[in-house]
């Protein structure tokens, strides 16, 4: 460790075996993203809790079991997202704890914690196969400590299946509203609502939808402000900016 | 006129002077569009009433006058679209009895025809920015003999100005759905009404709007069925196809 | 039921155990959608008689299998789109009578109706890969109780084949022009008829047809009016639209 | 007002001149919107506070110095977004009390409320070109009730320049992340910092850029979660986004 | 046929049972696309020689044998186009005598006529990747009756290679330039010559090549003239261009 | 003039001052570009009799008049392309002789010369805003020696107006096909004649033409093959090319 | 300057006020950046004697002249790029030796350094309307301290004014290829050279160009390698890049 | 070959066989080519020392083994990019000393050389995805005879993994950076490092990324000068440009 390093310049100003204008010199070339590290390590501890996170896709098998293994020691929760059943296959093998969320492709290693706040998240869909994203977003946002409300198939289509939920809508302390298409409901529950809205536009549409382009372009339009997006069929980002907002007070 | 070369023909064979056969060939290199022309025209009668349109935008004003000047014997009424102040200036000075649609850029010459149905025509927008584009589409409609009823600024950013307006959607034969930004008025009114949609995507809005592409995407890709869209900022077309569906029954 | 607390709250007005304003208020908490619902229950029920619908994209085979179950007491005709011969396959050995449109990628579950009215859509492809997506329009409007007249492979690159057919263009109350490629089909046929035309672009072509967008801004900047464009491919779309034009007058 | 006729239909049920099934029929059809409304309107209570705003853009001086008119009376704070120093001309002469925040491009009528919460929303921006869109930002948000701090030129061309400015940034509640070109200072703020960020993409740049569309991409596609995106330029709704993430606790 | 209402028409004329008026209304109202059929059959005589073409793409293997079949009759030469080696398997059960041009993607029915004129089509690519796409182009032109010097892989990465058959190209009637990637061949190669050239943009690349995207947008903006261009990848629709002029003089 | 050093070369070898290896390798160090001059000069002469053309387009009036003046002495004819009537003004005080063809937005200097062929390039449009760039086109060929028919506005909104010309159509030897919005015009009309067919799309329309993308793609996916494309707008690309098709076996 | 406060703590370690402990934690918590700055600084001063740059666009003549103010005692050269004349009269009226580069809008206050290496960086365009992309890279590296060898208008349209100057080319160390239309140049010169190619697309050209897309591609996309590529009209970029390369060894 | 031809013409002038006005009429008319062919070739020998290269992509198995097999005698080295196990399985038949560097997708024949300076390049990637194409270019540096450091997953999210490794930047001559996403770290490293940096955007991403688009535009629009750019993937020309900068004053 550099610290070692740092400690030993100082003792030298202390002993009087070096000038302060060299402990300058020896300062000035002293690689400061060591020192810096430590800064960011207590950024980094401040999300402490907070599970640590494999992205899956474009890994193999022994890559992701191997990540896992090394993580398995320091931490008490680890998920892997935009997993297949075949990379479950190889985790639960090795760890026979590990539990598959299938619909929303997340492999979790170790337990959901407790909620951290009673301020709720909830996870809507314009239709049934915007579910997988949104329940990417609900299991990150609740292995990261939240309370997460699902509401799924309430698009804009039926707009009373909405309204029947307003009072639902209205005790969320930030919705994501998941939706392909047109992607209308990121603009529709904005207007209803007080709380932030994250916009989740997804893949699902075809032709004019462009792979989810058209969902995409429209919340990032909507005429009623109070919301922000993410990427296209982005769930884990989904539900880590709408955990980072609901968790806010809790942590800082 | 060909109508006289065929004449000709006709009386050959009467006359005994030509065989039929020959007669078939002759017909045969006759020029079909002549009496194509004919059948067209009749097409053409069909949609009589009808005002005829002059798109004005990159004529000059010599020339928008000109076309008023050529069709004002043959016709009750006639509307130029797209048209500046400027070049109402140069028309009206013509024509006193001329009127300006300012806020829907149509010059009118002849009087708007009483309706030839009682079926209504409902033009909605989702702000006040949209209105150009739906008065394109209303002066349209109601100068081919339709009855419309406007209803602006209802935008889904609160949704119960919708709600609160729903009467009069539910009497509506026909919706023009008119809205920039991310368009979701129209999948939202397409939900909530039985009769066919118009959408007419605008180039309201900035940024990722991409000069009403937004809109049109989402209109394209509309969750809810009995919808079908015109190119943006298209009021004349929307009005246009509008009235042709309001009108079925009263003139075929 | 929401409906039991709102009579609850009539009796006890009823009953004088309660006075009128605290009534309002009560009632201004009352969510009214349950009240709404039953509004735009009405309006659901307006469009009574048509199938109901399943996207089969997107499900698997148990749970279409399980859909149509739940669908199979209350209604008399429920159609399956976008199903694949793996689809029907699981839902032939649950319903012996289900019928499949296999160009048409339809499941079809209890006999087609009557038609409703004597009016005609005629459903007219460019080519013949077009076929496809013009027969789910077929198959939707003719499900929904529609006459539907098909003439395939039309196209513009022998007009001829165009003409021959015009008295057929002529007698139709509303038109579909499927075409990929440079979509001018829509716009041609628009220019000859005066009925409605929905514009029905496909993905078919290559190169620089970008999946369908070649024909989809083709007809939607079509010179002639009385056009609107629905998603490319979206032949349940296009059926639809035109169903809900065709079928005006005789249900509302 | 329907209030009146709800009060009268309670007034019947008590007075035992309509039994509660005619009560309940009446209610079914009686215009939930109405109802719905003043639900609505509770909503619209919880913002309260929360300035009055117009959108200045596309709107004559007339409209815009008649809606001020008409919202003084009631409101306390009312902001113009998007406004020219034309628009303001017009504005003075009738208040001679409002002020104009240039760079922002922002009407202001009414003093900015005392900051409602001691959490801070820091607005960054790349480049001094970003500026405007930063100001539209900062001012939304303070006259939403919030405490501003303004770091500007700090973009990761020199990354010491964000690195010097840590402690600030997490000391933030919510960060606003303004940047044009490749938009890469959203990404790297938020790697850094434990806190929401709000990236708003600008169309500052040139080229390849197309108009902010470079930095919308990249903030959409930040390998750093904790992020969400708002419209290119739109200033105002980052700042009503970060405000409404920054008083949560503050007003439900 | 309506060649027989035809001289049912002209035989009542003739023999007095009707009035030429009311055979002038008649032959008005007749569908006059049989007139013009014929008309149009002259000119498709014109063309008279060309292969009969089928595109074997999307269609089944049954499809096409039978299309063959009912061909075979009366043509010469079929070709079949975008074809595998599954459909020609297929074709070659039916007809031993047809061969297949592999790497064309072309199924030829019947003996390539001899060639027309001594005017030459040269076709070159950049790469050896363009090869396929060019021999669709060459083999298309061949079969149509023309004479075709192939020049592969003398792109510009090498001017030489291509500066080396200046003689070649100057000796050329016409030029197909098939190239991917950045698809400067056709500008150079059109800036060396005074004969027409065909642009073939191909999807070969990657990348930004955006399957063709930049070859095709190239090849559009050539700074040198006397170059016109085909859709990505269309060998077929290059061949037949190249074929069209250089046949001319030949045909008409 | 490399020619001279050339000849000396060649001289010391016939005096015997220089043996043939050595002027070998002196040839081979001599710029090969001189001598391939020479033969590109050829080339440059076979299209001996083209007007010298200037872009007139970002240059100013003093650099073009200049250019007009170096270019007087040694051609007969010089047109000036994109030139705007202030560019004009110029040179006519210049070249009292200069002629300007305002709607093709070309400066003539020099004498048309008498055409070099029979054969005929028609150049037609869909609508009247498509004729400068079709003007431009027809003098571009004018002016290069060939006989120019034009047929404007037959647009297939009303496809009896190209029916009625057919005759015209066919009697060409190339048509340049100019339109704007979904560009239709040239996939009809290259399925109506046997000639070859150059697309001209125009940025004519609004909305989704997108500046005249929309008649760029249509036009590159036609149904109908014998067509091939040029750059949007570039009348002097399509009338250069239609020319040196035109002019095949006139010059070579 | 931080540099104090270090040297204060490391004055307190040798007086023995402060243990090593305390040291180290004051250090870690001690502004990193600081350090880290003047490391960053030894980067800087890496580059010292390059100019410094003020991107003129986007800047009220007042702040332009603020900054050459503020800049002026400590730098040698100072230059502003995209600067208009109106720029540079205000600038010039406060430094009366500024000079304007017109053609390459850059603002110059102070003398061009002796070049630093007889390395040569030559710049070549297309056309002459490339020139000013090409001349702001050229002044760009010259300001730098390079040689720059200027070849313009030497497009592929005629590809032997290329082939003419290829000892110049040879002689290279570095080359700008500006071009943009089809940016064909590029990959041409690239293949013929062996020095390393900046590909400069600029917008120059017309509708499918889309403002430099088309170059931008091209250039991307080219088969020769040994290229890289700038942002669309980023003369300033390119000259930046070519002499970071060609200053190599110089400076380190 | 022509060389003989140039050497009869040389002898017949040297003999008097033939005037020197004859020969320079000959030589005029003598393919230019092939003395350019030796002048290129020069040219070609510069490059002396780097491996051939094939592009296996797009080629047969069959194919790249009797490239291999063409150029073995010739070259030391000779690389195959974009290579499959299959292809590598079907050339280790024939060639037992062929390697395969599998992350980098290429075949190895020959040596790699020992570098020609010490000069070092370094790869940076933004995460592991970027491996692949990253080893393309470190592969393809290593084999052109340069030293290569690989610092992989030092992205943008975690800032601190950069600045860890400042020294090993500084230290480089050129810098590769690879990254998908927002492709934020080549603006950041640019801003760090004087030397140059070359962009490789990778398809590593999801959603809006676009396959690239997202990261390539990011690089572009770099707002730190000191960058240039390849194409999306494009390993193999970022190691190759690199190396072409590197080797400067070793090979000239």
């Amino acid at each position: 460790m550099q610290s070692d390093t740092l400690k030993k310049i100082l003792k030298q100003i202390q002993d009087g075996n070096i000038s302060i204008d060299d402990a300058m010199n020896k300062l000035k070339n002293f690689p400061y993203e060591d020192i810096g590290f430590a800064k960011l390590d207590t950024h980094r501890s401040i999300r402490n809790g907070f599970p640590e996170v494999i992205f899956c896709k474009g890994k193999t098998n022994e890559q992701i079991v191997a990540i896992f293994q090394s993580l398995i020691n320091s931490n008490d929760l680890i998920i892997g997202t935009l997993a297949t059943q075949e990379n479950f296959d190889s985790v639960v093998k090795n760890f026979p704890n590990a539990q598959f969320h299938k619909k929303a492709r997340i492999i979790q290693l170790g337990k959901t914690p407790p909620s951290k706040t009673d301020k709720i998240i909830t996870v809507i869909t314009g239709g049934t196969s915007d579910i997988p994203y949104a329940e990417e977003a609900a299991i990150t946002a609740e292995t990261m400590g939240n309370k997460v409300i699902r509401l799924y198939d309430i698009g804009v289509a039926g707009i009373h299946r909405m309204l029947d939920n307003k009072n639902i809508l209205d005790d969320s302390n930030v919705i994501i509203a998941a939706a392909g298409m047109e992607g209308a409901l990121a603009s529709v529950v904005s207007g209803l609502v007080a709380c932030p809205v994250i916009g989740l536009p997804t893949s699902v549409g075809y032709g004019a939808s462009f792979e989810g382009l058209s969902a995409l372009l429209a919340m990032l339009n909507s005429c009623a402000p109070g919301i922000a997006v993410v990427n296209i069929d982005n769930g884990f980002g989904a539900g880590y900016m709408a955990s980072v907002i609901n968790l806010q007070g809790v942590h800082c």
